[in-house]
């Protein structure tokens, strides 16, 4: 699998996700500085992925600067968490490192090193938790058949760091040897899954196809997929999901067709605040990722584009949401995704 | 509206689709070679527009030869068939270009002259006609309400000549002063959409917004669109029709809805010796159409895609089917369709 975080000989390696899939090449971080611009330049993507590239930052710093006090640990931490002000987990992971310092001063690297490390292994165990639910539901499913598996956008170890989440139970099944053919959405309009799935089911020699989100109907009516992978930003209580743009599409035609539609996603991914996806605001990004295709403009200069980043799946078009504690399978409503979520 | 084709002073006239929208310049056609190349570069696209050229360059051709046999004009037009060997409504034109000369070359070009400008004609009265009976069904469903329409691909004046087919109905409800916003869907991964209908739009002075495909279901959950109408490239006795890839995906998800789902076609793309969508075969267009944007590679080199170039939008999910001889409402059946494009 691909490692897009190294931390080696006091060094944070990370991959340049902007130069995938063409080029590939490792960033050394070696300051708080170089990692503030790493998450701000875009260098990591994928929210748990930043937080993790942010978490070795801060041992970074205090490995450079021993005489430290907890003002000066707050004041680094404030200045990491300013280079994307919106990225949820990047606050929550510099807290966290933040209030190992509160406690005490006293060997805080060693500690923050340990916690950092930790962090990424339960990410690890939770994500492999998740893939071998995913297993056995197939297995039940489709016994011991090769499956044609089919995702949207990126959801691999790029996104997550140690290990994916829907991509992740593709790799885990792809290890087994139990892939037949990934169909990778090329997920318009930043073309993460035609540049970054893609890339990581290369580097696994996973054999894949690319395809364009208008293809929905021909690929499931053709028969060519068994079952939908995709992650998710957020559930909420009833199981509403919001994700990537082009998963409510995607859900809705697997319905029309039968095929099954799984959401994967760890349960920090969980938001029992919100009772259904109405309550949730999605992202308007900016018309130039429409409008410009590798920074060209392709539309008229007078056209105007609108760019929703996400979109609502609702829970009657899902399957099955799996996340490290289990499966809430069809028909999911609160009161079994609850039974899971909070055992 | 736009005009691709124009005769003038005894020269065709063509806008160089391939540097819209962002350059606009005519290409000048004064013999049979200058219009071989422009159909076979691609100058030009829309099977109508292809049919309507190649019949121009017949006129030119004999125009600059008066000696011409019969043969000559044989081998004429032998040639400029060869230009799109797969295009019909080239070898269509083509032929009954030779088909006036059996009869007689007294007065070829005076008559061939005259039967290219009756088939313009023609075709913009079919489509004319179709405007003004999707213009009549809306007036019963939304009154006098402002509309906002969606579209995908390019069914405009650039594709059809003198006035297009959905595009086309969106032009004249515009001149009526009856749009309020059009979603024009980029139509990934040729991008139709975002460059071809953009272009048109903003030259008629339409609103309008490109979307992506994946967002079909954020963009009808969230009510902002009255209708969708589309084209076709065939559509067979039960109903069932092939378009652009995305259209059945499209389809789905306004049943999903309810929102109304229009095919907008002349009888002449109807193909009644076909029974259902099923006996229509899908062609696939070169991977690197999606693999490549602006002619670079985007996607990793060893990554493969599928490109399905139509697909068929099943009739049970069409709202109405619009020729020039009427509309053929839902449900959609052989019986009421032949009742329609067979009086």
């Amino acid at each position: 699998m691909i490692k897009p975080l190294i931390w080696e000989n006091n060094v944070l390696k990370l991959i340049d996700q902007r130069k995938l899939p063409l080029t590939e090449v490792y960033v050394d971080v070696t300051n708080l500085e170089e990692c503030f611009d790493s998450i701000k330049d875009m260098v990591v993507r994928g929210a748990p992925l930043i937080g993790f590239t942010a978490l070795w930052g801060m041992v970074l710093d205090i490995k450079n600067n021993p005489s430290y006090k907890f003002d000066d640990i707050k004041k680094s931490a404030d200045y990491l968490k300013s280079a994307r002000p919106t990225a949820v987990n990047l606050a929550y992971e510099v807290d966290r490192a933040v209030k190992l310092a509160e406690d005490s001063l006293e060997t805080y690297e060693q500690r923050l090193r340990v916690f950092a490390q930790d962090q990424m292994d339960l990410l690890f165990e939770h994500n492999l938790a998740m893939a071998k639910i995913a297993e056995k539901d197939l297995k039940e499913k489709f016994g011991d058949k090769k499956l044609r598996l089919m995702t949207l956008c990126n959801t691999g170890a790029l996104a997550c760091g140690p290990m994916g989440t829907a991509l992740g139970v593709i790799s885990h099944l792809a290890s087994q040897g139990k892939i037949e053919m990934v169909y990778a959405s090329e997920t318009r309009p930043y073309l993460q899954g035609g540049r970054l799935t893609a890339y990581e089911l290369c580097k696994e020699k996973i054999p894949h196809k690319i395809t364009v989100e208008g293809a929905f109907s021909y690929i499931l009516e053709s028969n060519l997929v068994d079952a939908i992978f995709i992650g998710a930003d957020r559930i909420v209580k009833n199981g509403d999901t919001a994700n990537k743009i082009g998963s409510s599409t995607l859900a809705i035609v697997a319905k029309y067709y039968g095929v099954p539609f799984y959401v994967v996603a760890p349960t920090s991914s969980f938001d029992l605040n919100s009772s259904t996806g109405d309550e949730i605001e999605i992202e308007l990004r900016p018309e130039e990722e429409i409008l410009n295709a590798l920074s060209s403009r392709i539309a008229p200069k007078e056209s105007h584009a609108l760019n929703p980043s996400f979109d609502v799946t609702r829970a009657k078009n899902i399957t099955g949401i799996i996340c490290e504690k289990g499966l809430i399978s069809a028909p999911i409503s609160s009161e079994n995704l609850l039974k899971i979520v909070e055992a």
